[in-house]
């Protein structure tokens, strides 16, 4: 209906509804010709041209048909068609889905976890919202917005122009990568730039070496794939690359290791460059925190050693503006920028332009690095809280590692054995401490550096001193409770502390 | 370096690059002992500190290792590793692409075009900038910000709550569509929902129908998809369903074919849905612009009349917001709802947050739906300049089909062969005249319903009436010129006209 005409549309609203139901129960079969709009209109005290606009409109719907010179009628395909089914015969499962949706069954959705009723939520990957630049995002949204003129129209796949030049800069001032603008792929987040690496380099049965333990969306794209995912342990100095197997695809966390947080050493990376280029495969180099290293400098990115054009470099913001924001940036070699400029086309066509250009005038500004200089020294100052809290409170009943850089530290519970990680976890999450395994992250248990102790993956940059402590302390009653007592008794001993 | 002491950080910075030249040079090989660093402060004239900085920085990074006691010497592992190649040694052509990388070879990417150095483009999906709600969306992005409190976190895969309650809501108003809130999953822009129908629906080898002429993208995604796509020919009411093959998937544009404009009659809804439950297949129902329809109310959604679960709704604000937005949503059937949450969060995460919340809050204040109105009538204004010039300036040299609806025409060149499609499109193009041929929408030639005539999808939705009166005359003279010449003389006879 023309919502200028509310009355007159809903008048012809009924009329069409009165029709339908008449055609429904039979009363007009397929052919029957309608009343004339004359006499339907006196029918129902209305103008012709209230009956002639739901004719029209159920003519255009298909209900009727209209003839040169002739009456009305119902539309004579109508109706032969066999109805569809009640609601109540809907299939429990789906009739059908790919490979691809198959695989995907292996994998769990997370359920949504209520922060608020929390003493402490150390998710890793939260931000604190008050550290969001929002007066400089503001500023740069709306300089954005005024720069719009004349048209908008899908914009380039790779992304916008003025965020892909801003970011070439950048990269080259904060990271020592040098690339030409056409080499940087804007995406939604790193996971989408992990998808689309997935789906232009990976077939069924192909091979991807992987850190082990490692970033378990990472293993859960390549699995999805159909990929046989190739674990490679770690140690301080990140993946051991000494003796890598065959595969097409690698992926690392060459400055940061996740979740452990080693440093990949020089020599390894020359390693794995030799081994890329030898067995003719892609390396993805995920530098998902590069900018919170505490005490040393940024390390210099693989993609800056590689000189064959093996490396596939992956950025993003969500560690320093927000995870909500969903930008990031690939940095591939020459030769795939038209594949996956294409990939990224059919896939959306594009990021959303009113973000990149938001993000491509702070960084243009000095906003964007005055932020991540702020943020730095405040998450590092929540580090500080969270060791000496670990440090003070829990002394050697725990062991942490990774503390030199990014937003998180493993701390390995001296006292209680891997296989009650998971029952300490969901006590924890009774009295309202948000703790978060690292099981998960390793392909098979056999890997574990630690097989023995359980452990936790503990961010802290969406939370202040305040808070850290007490979830420190929580997670010591957690510990005392659960060494003291086993089964039934705990609950008791653990009250939910507020 | 600590961005906060740019000068010492320049030192340690120097001193790093020494150390590797010297590395690199072979005057340090792997194991041996480095100066002390008093020795090399006293070198350097600068501080002990500043030394051991470097070292810890050159630690860090692989190519030093401290032991307890001991002087700091070059990592033992480093140099045994062969060098990379130099640039010049990289490859011409990628050295792996999955078997969906090489069909995508097979597409091109759009070239950028100039809308600025135009007399009149038309090209279809682009909107005046002038239409765009700012003011309202500027308090919507104000309000969404401020609710934000406490933490950034990753959002639902399927969408913020605020916004499939909104879109829910939404449906049911304009659209008569009722679903669950898990029904609804957002993503960015229809293009992003084909793609998840793609991945989770077909695999390599599976056939989907799809109309013909029809959404280029579409059917791109399904060949990348692997998948055969099996044209079936569209009359004035839309698909013709009467004798549809074995697919596992069809696509179709119910309430508006692109780009003929039909609409598919109510027997052919039910003859579609039929089909799709005795094939046990999904039917994917793109309503990419109901919103426009001129001189009939809104044709109620296939959707609303499958009562077996097999219709995939797919709506979109890319044609009442912005193209550049890309915020799209699926409406799916009950039993694909976890599929598709799995799907979307491997792919991406979720889309933008801000512009979901900003939606959200644009529908449940009233102003998308005052927007939508006053943008109808917009385009209805531009329509009505549209077809009075064709039919003024051309008349009997173009036949114009696809007016009651959307935001664009198609226009048939009567006395220009379909041959020659390419080379007067790519003449108007010489002088500043965007239109766009109907052809690539066609899955082969033969099916097409005016083989004879070459054809133009015209949009007029991001321009002014004055543009469109002087795009259609400089079209005029286009075609003009083309009957009048062939070859050589013809630029002479077209000059550039502005």
């Amino acid at each position: 209906m023309a919502p200028e005409r509310p009355a007159t549309a809903r008048i012809t609203q009924r009329i069409c509804g009165a029709i339908k139901s008449q055609i429904a129960s039979g009363r007009f079969g397929p052919g029957a010709r309608l009343p004339s709009t004359r006499a339907l209109a006196a029918e129902w005290g209305v103008s012709r041209t209230t009956v002639t606009a739901a004719y029209e409109q159920l003519i255009a719907e298909g209900y009727l048909e209209a003839r040169q010179g002739a009456r009305t009628q119902v539309a004579r395909g109508l109706g032969l068609a066999p109805a569809p089914p009640a609601q109540a015969g809907l299939p429990a499962s789906p009739d059908r889905l790919s490979a691809y949706g198959q695989r995907l069954t292996a994998f769990n959705l997370p359920s949504a976890s209520d922060a608020g009723r929390m003493v402490a939520d150390f998710r890793y990957g939260d931000l604190a919202a008050a550290d969001f630049p929002m007066l400089a995002w503001r500023k740069a949204v709306g300089a954005a917005l005024l720069r719009r003129q004349g048209r908008f129209r899908y914009g380039d796949p790779r992304g916008s122009a003025e965020l892909r030049t801003a970011l070439q800069s950048y990269l080259w001032r904060a990271r020592g990568l040098r690339c030409d603008l056409d080499q940087i792929i804007v995406v939604n987040g790193s996971q989408q730039g992990l998808d689309l690496c997935a789906r232009l380099l990976l077939d069924p049965g192909d091979r991807v070496v992987m850190e082990d333990p490692g970033y378990a969306l990472a293993r859960q794209v390549f699995l999805a794939a159909g990929a046989e995912v190739v674990p490679v342990t770690v140690d301080r100095d990140g993946m051991r690359t000494e003796s890598l197997p065959a595969a097409q695809l690698a992926y690392a966390t060459p400055s940061h290791q996740f979740p452990l947080g080693g440093v990949l050493s020089a020599g390894r990376r020359r390693e794995l460059l030799a081994w890329a280029q030898s067995s003719r495969a892609y390396v993805i180099e995920d530098d998902y925190d590069s900018e919170y290293r505490f005490d040393i400098a940024p390390i210099p990115p693989l993609q800056a050693l590689d000189n064959a054009g093996r490396v596939i470099y992956l950025g993003t913001v969500s560690k320093t503006l927000s995870p909500t924001l969903r930008l990031g940036y690939l940095v591939v070699p020459p030769v795939l920028s038209e594949d996956f400029a294409k990939a990224k086309r059919l896939t959306d066509r594009h990021s959303a332009s009113l973000e990149q250009e938001a993000l491509a005038e702070l960084i243009e500004s000095g906003a964007y690095e005055r932020h991540v200089r702020r943020v730095r020294r405040r998450n590092s100052e929540r580090r500080a809280a969270l060791l000496t809290a670990l440090s003070i409170t829990l002394g050697e009943a725990v062991t942490v590692v990774g503390a030199d850089a990014g937003l998180h530290v493993v701390v390995w519970l001296n006292r209680v054995p891997r296989t009650q990680e998971r029952g300490l976890i969901a006590w924890a999450d009774a009295v309202g401490l948000g703790v978060y395994p690292i099981t998960p992250l390793y392909a098979s248990a056999a890997a574990a550096v630690r097989p023995d102790a359980a452990g936790l993956v503990m961010g802290y940059a969406s939370l202040d001193e305040r808070t850290i402590d007490q979830g420190v302390r929580t997670l010591r009653k957690v510990l005392d409770a659960f060494a003291a007592e086993d089964g039934a008794g705990r609950v008791l001993l653990c009250p939910r502390s507020r």
